[in-house]
């Protein structure tokens, strides 16, 4: 089901606009040529609603702002809503500040914002507008697992329904949710957590699947998460005897860059609940 | 013939003052390690120009341009114009909006630059002053191979004789000219392209060749183009089984810093064509 | 003995706030999840003071500074005071520029430093308060070896007298110092020179140490250094035939994420000078 949109990303080889922190930059430019995608980051108001004209879709990041970011966002996505592209936002540290939860605010009032993605502490943070206890990762108390999935899918579906966006909460468990369907996703490895990056690399995927795959959103973004976990897993297997955490890094991006479709079609595990 | 170049670098250890994307600093600050030159970003005009007198060459790279940036590329560029330092220009992404192709035009119009580095698609966009139909990537039709090669040719040594400057277009063949001679160099590999940043690694890499190359700046231009064409096929060569993209842009940096003048010797190709 | 400083950080998980380069904020933030700890990057006065609040440490990196980023270390920098955090800063390229000597001024002036990790010539540029002859890498003339070990000892800890802060110097033989005690450590490779942002990432690191050590934090910057040096060694080890400078990056990081107690207790080369 998801090498359709392997397959759809390769093909139509979207220019993805990333207006992006500077932490994880290059590993998202990376990743997304790595599935066959093009990056073009530019995050300055006096270019951005060009540079996303000529792109295929527009994702938001909200680390390391700044008052220009901000508004280079708002202009983009205001752009990207208006020529009918996918915008993808990836609330990063959205607990951490009252910068980051305000700029999603001012993002979700403005912009109709396609799929927003993050962890369970990002997520909740916005739907109940509050901090949370730790930075960019996920809090211990937030994360979502087999045994709390039905509070998870919980939290995603009344959050899709309250903003008109999918929501992907990615953890031990990954979700993507619209109001009706759930994709209930269970690929990924306890290494993506010990590097920098991965959820900005798989906003950036969700983008480029989502502006090649057609009618069904949903089915897109789920296919990213399934191929970035699925990615996830293959780079641990390929790690060899004395590698650590960066060795991961790039193995998780070499991973997306040899990913076929017929190693979607074994390796990816996942159900539809609704 | 380019083994002086590469033994030139080596010798004088050249500081290159580079205002450059944030998307890439670090490979450029890396590849510039690699092949025995020293990094120093600094990107405000606070200390822009404090800076490049303390360098001995300056790269002015336009991804991720914002007002200060663009104005510490004017002041340093001023600066090492003045001190005769060597001074690359890297159009990145020229024909993706019109503030990109408007700071070069600044930038050349106020700066004497010593070499412009781009893909087809972005020297296209300046010597048009047109937009260009992808992001920071070479467009289908503007890329040039052996077919084309005397339309490629043509654009380089016109838009040379325009500004004055020695014009570097990479691509499926290399061409480094000025208004007389002119480089073609087949070294590379198409996995170059599937990375983000060897046009802006190979940008830095000019400016430490120019800056120890003594009285030929062409010569050394051509010879980074020589190098770091050789390394991306080295690193080709040495990729392992289940070796992606991300496993190729680090042997990339590792083919430059162990190149060596016998390397260059065996596995340069170009031709003079006059 | 600093192994133990190892297992706190483990524990702790610190979260460290990071006002740092754009070059090298990818590597630090991936060192500090190797090592254990949590990073997060937030560099703008609008939300620099309540990051500060949700972490554990802060570091002040002066690397491509802007004024933007100068007033949000200030304020994070008074805020982690109040909250008795420690605050580590690294004075890139002290020498270079007047900017960054005195907004290492400004600091030091205005926030407790608990320690300050450069080269040779960053302390000599901010303890003589005068510009240095190379730009972010310590000049020849100012490396600590053997031979000059008493030089370098006099220079840290008068340093360390003036500014009330432990003083790191790194190099060839690293010296960490209060106004009493001195560290000297010989673990380290001289590839580590050779890839950027080695001393961004020990930087961090000791900053991940410092705030998990408890009551001794002279030891737990001495246990982050000789970690980190070890790691070096570690890493040149590993490589592989045909490995260059960038692999050797990778297998740092690495090394720090695969470091045991065993390695500490049977690698780590020090003495106590006093």
């Amino acid at each position: 089901m998801f090498e359709e949109v392997l397959n759809q990303v390769k093909q139509k080889q979207p220019l993805v606009h990333c207006i992006t922190n500077y932490v994880t930059a290059n590993d998202v430019a990376n990743v997304l040529l790595a599935m066959g995608a093009s990056p073009i980051m530019a995050d300055d108001p006096m270019e951005a609603r060009e540079i996303t004209e000529r792109c295929d879709a527009l994702t938001l990041n909200l680390g390391t702002l700044d008052r220009r970011t901000v508004q280079a966002m708002l202009t983009a996505g205001e752009r990207a809503n208006e020529l009918g592209h996918p915008v993808v936002l990836d609330p990063v540290g959205a607990g951490a500040s009252r910068l980051r939860r305000e700029t999603a605010r001012q993002i979700l009032s403005q912009i109709r914002v396609d799929v927003i993605r993050g962890n369970a502490s990002e997520i909740r943070a916005l739907a109940l507008d509050a901090p949370s206890t730790r930075g960019v990762d996920a809090a211990g108390e937030d994360r979502i697992g087999e045994t709390d999935l039905e509070t998870g899918i919980g939290l995603a579906r009344d959050y899709a329904r309250t903003c008109g966006s999918i929501v992907v909460i990615t953890g031990a468990v990954d979700l993507v949710c619209d109001d009706r369907r759930c994709f209930i996703l269970r690929n990924g490895h306890p290494m993506m957590s010990r590097i920098t990056g991965a959820g900005c690399q798989l906003t950036a995927l969700t983008a480029a699947a989502v502006a090649s795959g057609g009618a069904d959103p949903l089915r897109a973004a789920a296919g990213a998460v399934a191929l970035f976990g699925l990615a996830g897993e293959i780079a641990h297997a390929r790690l060899e005897s004395k590698e650590g955490t960066s060795a991961y890094r790039s193995r998780l991006i070499d991973a997306v860059s040899l990913m076929t479709a017929k190693d979607l079609q074994e390796g990816v595990r996942y159900e539809i609940y609704s």
